[in-house]
This record gives C-alpha cells, sequence and structure tokens, in this order.
C-alpha cells in the first residue's frame, strides 16, 4: 500500500504540538494517528481540539503511543531532557523520529539517539520548520552561485523575543531540569543552523563566545552570542535572546553578493516569503546613491513551512517502509553539526569565553 | 552681513571633495570659494569641473587656501597621515574645520587637532555625512521613545565593499604612509559611528577584536570586525571590509523595538531614504506569522545628506563668525569616541585579541 499516508504518533501535548498537528493534517502523505500525554484526559482534549481524525488515540501514556503498531513515526516536543530517554526509546521500537529542537542537552546524547535511530534503521529529523521552507531552497540557489554571491566571507544571525514575566518564570526553556540550554538552545539553535546552512554545512574550526551572557538565577541562560571562524578566513556572529523585542535575521555577504532576511524562522506571513539578494552592488556616480540595488525576491507557498517538512519527513518513511530505503543521513548530520557548535559556544562561556575547537567526531 | 554665506576652500582635489562641492553648492548658506592643491593646473581643473563660481580660487598650495583671508572654512579631505599637519594650520589660521573621516591616526593626533580648534573658536566637524540625513532623525526618535523602542540591548553594524584589484594595491587607503588605518578606518569608523550613535554616544566599557582580521602585506588592514560591551550589558558587533559585496547595515534591538536599514552610509536613492522599524513585535495565535509586522519609514530629502552636512556646519560657523557664538562641542565630542573606539579595536587587534578598556579622555 505505497500510497498509505504515514500515521504519526506524538508524545506530549505541548503548546508547538498544536502546530505540528496542524501541519500533520495539511501534509501530503501523512496523517495524525495519536497522541500520549501522561494525563489521558489532556491526550483526549488534545487530540479533539486538533483535528484528529476518528479512529485516532488518545493515550495516558507516551509508552502507550510507542506501543501502538499502527503509529509509524512519532513527534517529540518534550522539554529537551527527557529527548534521549524517550527518542531512543522510539527509535527503538522502530518509530521513525521527528525531533523537536534543541535535539539533546549536548552532543553526547544526541549520539545516543541517533544510533539508536541508525541501528533500528529509522528515519531521524529535527523540527526545524525553516530548512524546509521553499524560499530557504531559493536563497540555497543564490548562495551557490559563484557569479551572484561568490564566496561567503561574513554571516551575522540573531534571533531574540521579549519574554513575558511568566515565561522567564515558568517557562520550562528557563529551567534547569528540562530545557536547560535556555536561550542558546532554543533561538540560539535557528542562530547557529543559519550559520552553518550559510557555510553550506562547513563545521567552524573554533568559537569564542561573546562576553555578558545574561544567565537567571538557576544559571539558565537568557541572552548571549557567539562569534565563529572557519579555516579559510570566514567570521560569523549570532545573538540569541529570550529578554528583547522579537527579531530574526540573517545576513550573509559574499565576495559578489549579500542576502538578508528578517523572518527566518517565521516568515511575517504564512502564503508568501521573501528575501533580499544584491550582487555586485555598487554606487552612482557620485557616490550618492546604489546601482544595482538589492532587489526583493517572493517565494509563494501553497503549504506551511511546517507542512513543507512534514511532508520531506514523511516522504522518507515511506520510502524506508515501503521501498526498503535507507534513512536518509542528510538530516542527522546537520543536527550533528549544529549541536556540536551549541555545545562549543555552551563550552566558551563556562571556560570564560576562551576559544574552544569545534569537534568533528 | 548675516547672510552671506560661508564660504569655502578646499585642501586637495581627492575623489569625494567633487561630492562634497556639489554638496556646498546645494546647501544653503554656503559657497564654493577656493580649492587648493600641489599642482595649480590640477587645482583649475578641479574648480572647472566643480562648479566653482566666477572669482573663486584655484591655488598650487594648500597654504596659498589657509592664507586666503576671504576663507571662512575649509574641507580637509586628505590622507589621514596629513591631517594633523593640515588641520592644526587650518585651525591656527582660523579656518573653521570640516575634516574627512578617519579624522586621525589615532587619538592622541586627534587632540591636537582638537586642542587647536578649541584654541583658536573655530568649529570642528567630521565629514560623516549620514549623521546630517534627516532619516537620521527620524530613526533618533524611535530609538529614544521609551515605549516604541525601550532600551538598547544589542547592535550590529557592518560596512564591506568589493575593492577591485587597482584598489588593493594603489588605493590610499591601503598604503601604510597615508591612510594606515585601512579598512578599519574607512568602513570601520561608519560602524563604529553607528553603534555609538545607536548607544546614544555612551562609551563602550571595553571591546574585543573579532579573530582573523585580513590585512596585506604592508600590514594594513581590509577586512576585520570586533565585539563593544557596556557597562549595563549592552553588547555590539561589527564588521568591515574592502572585499566583500558593497553591504552597509544597522540592527538595534531594544527591549521593545527593532530598527533596520540597509544603507546607513549612502542611502540606496539621493532624494528619499528608508528605515524598517517594529514594536512589540509578536506572533499569530498558532505561530504562523507576524502581528505586528515591522514596518516600513520612508524620508523624503530636498537635499542630500552632503549638503544637509554642508548647511549644518555653515550655520555654525555663520553663527560664531556673525553672532560671536561659541563652537559647539557635540561634533568634536562625536568624534573623539569615535577615534576612542577605534583605537581601542586595533589595539585589541595588536595585542592578540585582547579585552581593551575603551578610554575616557
Amino acid at each position: 500500500m505505497a500510497g498509505d499516508p504515514i500515521r504519526f504518533g506524538i508524545l506530549g501535548c505541548a503548546e508547538i504540538a498544536r502546530k505540528v498537528s496542524r501541519a500533520i493534517t495539511l501534509a501530503p502523505g501523512a496523517s495524525l494517528h495519536a497522541v500520549g500525554s501522561r494525563s489521558a484526559d489532556k491526550a483526549s482534549s488534545f487530540a479533539s481540539a486538533n483535528g484528529f481524525p476518528p479512529g485516532a488515540r488518545a493515550y495516558g501514556s507516551y509508552d502507550a503511543v510507542l506501543d501502538d503498531p499502527d503509529v509509524d513515526a512519532v513527534y517529540v516536543p518534550l522539554p529537551t531532557s527527557l529527548h534521549v530517554k524517550w527518542a531512543v526509546l522510539a527509535a527503538q521500537k522502530k518509530k521513525h523520529l521527528l525531533l523537536e529542537k534543541p535535539v539533546a542537552l549536548n552532543s553526547a546524547e544526541l549520539d545516543l539517539i541517533l544510533e539508536a535511530c541508525e541501528s533500528n534503521g529509522v528515519q531521524f529529523m529535527d523540527s526545524t520548520m525553516w530548512m524546509h521552507h521553499p524560499r530557504t531552497a531559493k536563497m540555497r540557489e543564490f548562495l551557490s552561485d559563484s557569479q551572484q554571491f561568490g564566496e561567503l566571507r561574513t554571516v551575522h544571525t540573531c534571533f531574540t523575543f521579549a519574554a513575558d514575566p511568566d515565561f522567564l518564570e515558568n517557562d520550562i526553556r528557563v529551567k534547569p531540569d528540562l530545557d536547560a540550554l535556555g536561550a542558546l538552545g532554543d533561538t540560539g539553535w535557528y542562530c547557529i543552523r543559519a550559520i552553518l546552512w550559510a557555510a553550506d554545512f562547513e563545521l567552524p574550526k573554533s568559537v569564542i563566545a561573546l562576553r555578558g551572557p545574561i544567565l537567571n538565577r538557576a544559571g539558565i541562560i537568557l541572552s548571549c552570542g557567539s562569534s565563529l571562524y572557519w579555516e579559510d578566513g570566514k567570521v560569523a556572529t549570532f545573538h540569541c535572546s529570550f529578554l528583547e523585542n522579537l527579531t530574526m535575521d540573517i545576513s550573509a555577504i559574499g565576495t559578489k553578493g549579500t542576502l538578508r532576511l528578517h523572518d527566518f524562522v517565521i516568515p511575517f506571513e504564512e502564503s508568501k516569503a521573501s528575501f533580499s539578494a544584491a550582487t555586485q552592488s555598487g554606487f552612482t556616480e557620485l557616490v550618492t546613491g546604489w546601482v544595482p540595488k538589492p532587489s526583493e525576491h517572493v517565494v509563494m507557498t501553497d503549504l506551511p513551512q511546517e507542512a513543507h517538512m512534514v511532508r520531506e519527513f514523511s516522504r522518507l518513511v515511506a520510502s524506508i517502509k515501503n521501498n526498503g530505503s535507507k534513512p536518509e543521513t542528510k538530516w542527522p548530520t546537520i543536527s550533528k553539526k549544529t549541536q556540536l557548535v551549541l555545545d562549543a559556544v555552551k563550552a566558551s562561556i563556562e571556560r570564560g569565553f576562551e576559544p574552544v575547537e569545534v569537534a568533528i567526531s
């Protein structure tokens, strides 16, 4: 039955699971099948509120989702500290794994997850939605064009938002036993991913965190930044924070071109997104204006980026399930590289802003 | 004769002097009176080609301009290494001083210039044109608005351009005996100024240069960057280069708002310029779009920014000349702060990327 949609189970009723449930509903080749919560009532309510089809299951435990033989794949939006346990268990139960970011507390934990996926032949993908927006592919074309963009020399990214007092007191992202990576794991994950993406996933050689990170009383990062250095002289910087107005930028400058966008994580609008591209920019004769000016490129999309993600993940899972294909290694590799850089930034902060080599392992 | 325009003399026939000559022609209250070059022929040709009025003088030396009793003010676009000699001499000859950036090779040299201006009662202003664009005042209003922007937390600026092989071999900005500050003095000057401007000219406490600056064989900086740190936790980064596509950005993020522009040094167009302002940005309910989105603000101008600069400088000079006012100290103070930060960045590079305190003197 090659045409059967991939049936998803969801572990937990996190806020973000509502968005991904909708994406699973919208994505061709995917269907909602089960949700598990520590409370069966909560799971039921979640299923009712989020368009689960008749026959879908609401379980009072995560285990029940993993034990449901009709579940092909699980989406795991649990707190990061629980990832290693539940992601490994999911893989062992032969469930393909769409894992919310940050994927793990550190690279060693991620290795356990990736090894479990590999040895059980299941697909791994992290839930970094913007990677799947058609705009991202268009921007990649521009960055890859040696005439239009040339060679990448520098990248700056930021992702900040102004968390409210309740978030700063109670959200899992400020709790050491839940999402202990704080803003670095949450918004910094995207900054690092965007830098690696711009660098075509070439790892930097080293990082040096910027000084002055802001921590809460429990030692969780609320705001920080870093510089990143490549062997060939490329340099990148990023800034991530829970304490500043919502902002998400990529500026990538090459020898011949410049790419910019201001909504890279969540596009301003769902159905279209744009980016600015400049090539061989120059001035008018008296340096009183630009010729040519940067141009704005609009990319329309029939599906939101998270549905593109679910569709691509489901396509890979279907190929494994129906055609005996191997899991696509591109996605776990990208996750691992992101985590390696994140670990290095965290280590640099912990070591007083010393340079930290990015592990190659 | 309160209505008489301020009569300008220009020292040298630098490329940029063409643009400033036009600005002097356009600006109310200013007129072109003299140009001096080491070659009288060159001065004559320059005067003819740049709309000098009948009766204007073309001299075969800089001294002759300074000795012309009809010259009220001089514009000095000479190589930076010559600034201290000619700027001090100009002040001693009671000529008001519009000095091209970077204003000096270091803060000690700038002090000699500023002391000469002060003791001779002449106005000092550096030729950082964008400071005078009406857009800049509009952006200042936004940054100063505690409801719209809140408290500044982070700034990133860049200014890069892709110099051609001839520039990289022969331009004064790559020569140790002429503009020895290289890209840091040229494009980095603007980055530092923009950061200070965003911080309402509060000096950072310290800077740490980014690693991996690119130097030419003579040791001149072709590309570099830095991080800047304030006592209150504000952080800034910048990147400047002669080796990348023309790009000039300010991104300033506050607790409640975000300011961005991509043509801060030279607006894309002469007669209008825009910036993006975002306030209390947030997401739609399912985090699939932004509410509100950043808004674009367009500022029209009847004069190019360099003519606004000349008008403001001439207004200050006229006030001193005609009304016995004191020189405006705001402009030399801003120049000095910019130079102090620039010196600290250069020192950090020279000391192997150590933190360098920004001198308060």
